[in-house]
């Protein structure tokens, strides 16, 4: 195995595709720049003609007259159980939510498992119900599966892989890429519980606060958008890389400035103070059971009426606008009227938490 | 983390739900019994009614007028490139083959990386290479991806997953339960030959052999199978476990015997003198590019002209049959005429090897 590389975030520049690195960093894995450095210059010329558009979260495929998302996730989380959820029903949210920011209604999930020689079954049997709990609310079928077992001191007890497919309905067309300028970007709710969640009970991090992750299913929550009839733009959950991420994708893939209202942010006091405590903004935390909305803003009170009838978007808000200036770039204003760039995520600001 | 659980598979004799071991064992993802055990009496009973039938390795389901075939794997496989192959060209293959055995083409493959820090671009882009020739040899298009990075010490290099949807024929009815009294069993080619190559250059293990994996996708063999309009009952490939595991499955689920005719078996000389030096029997070892064929006896013939006209099916024979005698068992005819009783393997014969 070769010496572990370093990176000065600080200093680094370097506009070299995979900046230089020669090994995996965790920052590959964050979601962020890294990961699409990998994606870009890594994957995808060595797929070649066998990678279909931009390996994105989700993809939608025509078979026939039917027309189908299909989405994978893997789940490394450590602990993993943490205050409000598991590595299970995370698992099974996280491919849920992934198939319904297409606008997709999930049917099938696949689970597969490697497991660590030496994890306890009495440790894996709470996980594997908190999934099937979770399907169960979720309304979908685990239909396939696979289990593999690696050494012992090889894996982290368990890793999980989640595949979905969903069905989408003929007409609806939901990607970043239509994000237009003049659009309200609305969220679903508090932000940054997830990721505070996970770190406040990893090893040599602990701290007391009273957050829980947030996970949860989102299909229900969508549906019930999709049913005003309201022409949504884009749809994100923010998960790996926080809000900042979601959002900076949605401005890059659609060549759009957004703008976020700082004083909008729905920031619980809880995740702020964590957040503080531990040097982090809270745009970059991930969330688990919140989506972000790009929609016209003439129809955003009629999205919001939909969404706060729904329990999972009862503290919906508008937190900005895609604008014409600056495309490509996020950015928030302050109460006094500045802005504030909020850039893409180069790898890991977080422990690893997904 | 708990001792290390130890099992004397000699003298063990414990009908119990999980044998009683409390933690896992590398035997769970051996694709036998134990794995099957950890299938029966803990993931459906902890899915509970979100588990739909009994997480086989492909499902089929019903969109519409559409009818898919939906499969995952996970592959863990050490050394990550072996004679033959590599984890990038299996874990593609493995896929669409899983997508083969129930009679679909596939259409559409997701691609989940878990990198281990420090794992070099270097050893990691020849995987993706392979896989997007795999892809491209097998006309699946990788459509979503994920990846995760886990810290260094952790995984081993590259865990790689790969889910797939394939599409069925209307009247394609391809299932374990088909499989009935009278009917042929024929093999595609020699067998054996992944398992050895893989295990040839495992740390601690090297030994010279001309043998290298038989890695390749089946659906074409299938698809030329599938046009002689016969009415195949059954198809597996015989991975994990090998040809032992499959066929023991088979005739499980479908309440047959299933007798072999031993000297019919083809199994290389290669392979033959590896299994005398290691001490295993060729029919536990794993194959990555074999099907075994369940049709009725009537039709072998025209089966066997069809499969013998594809590249991997050039060598194809029958090797026995399904017989109304110890009904669930797998016995191979010694050409002494004798009997012997090929059990569904426990756990691993082997190193760990797809």
């Amino acid at each position: 195995m070769p010496d572990r590389a370093t990176i000065d975030m600080e200093s680094w520049v370097c506009p070299a595709p995979l900046r230089g690195v020669p090994n995996i960093v965790m920052g590959h894995g964050g979601g962020g720049a890294m990961t699409g450095e990998l994606i870009e210059h890594l994957f995808l010329p060595a797929f070649g003609p066998a990678a279909d558009s931009q390996l994105s979260d989700s993809a939608v495929l025509a078979v026939g007259e039917v027309r189908l998302a299909f989405s994978t996730d893997s789940f490394v989380v450590k602990p993993t159980t943490f205050p409000g959820g598991t590595i299970g029903d995370l698992a099974v949210n996280g491919t849920v939510n992934d198939l319904a920011m297409s606008g997709a209604a999930p049917l099938a999930m696949s689970t597969a498992f490697i497991l660590e020689e030496g994890f306890r079954l009495d440790e894996l049997a709470p996980i594997a119900e908190a999934m099937g709990a979770a399907a169960s609310a979720a309304g979908v079928k685990l239909v396939t599966g696979d289990t593999k077992v690696v050494d012992m001191g090889h894996g982290d007890g368990v890793y999980l892989n989640t595949s979905g497919i969903g069905v989408l309905d003929r007409h609806t067309d939901i990607r970043p890429q239509r994000a237009s300028v003049g659009d309200a970007v609305i969220v679903s709710g508090d932000i940054g519980e997830h990721g505070i969640a996970v770190m406040s009970c990893r090893d040599g991090l602990e701290f007391a606060t009273a957050v829980t992750s947030d996970t949860a299913p989102l299909h229900g929550l969508v549906a019930a958008m999709l049913g005003t009839g309201v022409d949504l733009h884009a749809l994100r959950d923010p998960t790996r890389g926080g809000v900042a991420a979601a959002l900076n994708e949605i401005a890059r893939t659609a060549g759009v400035g957004i703008e976020l209202v700082e004083r909008a942010l729905p920031i619980p006091a809880a995740v702020r103070d964590a957040c503080g405590l531990l040097g982090l903004d809270p745009l970059y935390v991930a969330n688990e059971g919140k989506l972000l909305a790009v929609v016209p803003a003439d129809d955003a009170d009629q999205i919001l009426e939909a969404m706060r009838d729904h329990p999972l978007g009862a503290q919906a808000t508008v937190i900005g606008h895609c604008v014409a200036d600056h495309p490509g770039m996020l950015v928030t204003r302050t109460a006094l009227g500045g802005t504030r760039v909020v850039d893409l995520p180069i790898g890991e600001q977080l422990p690893r938490i997904c």
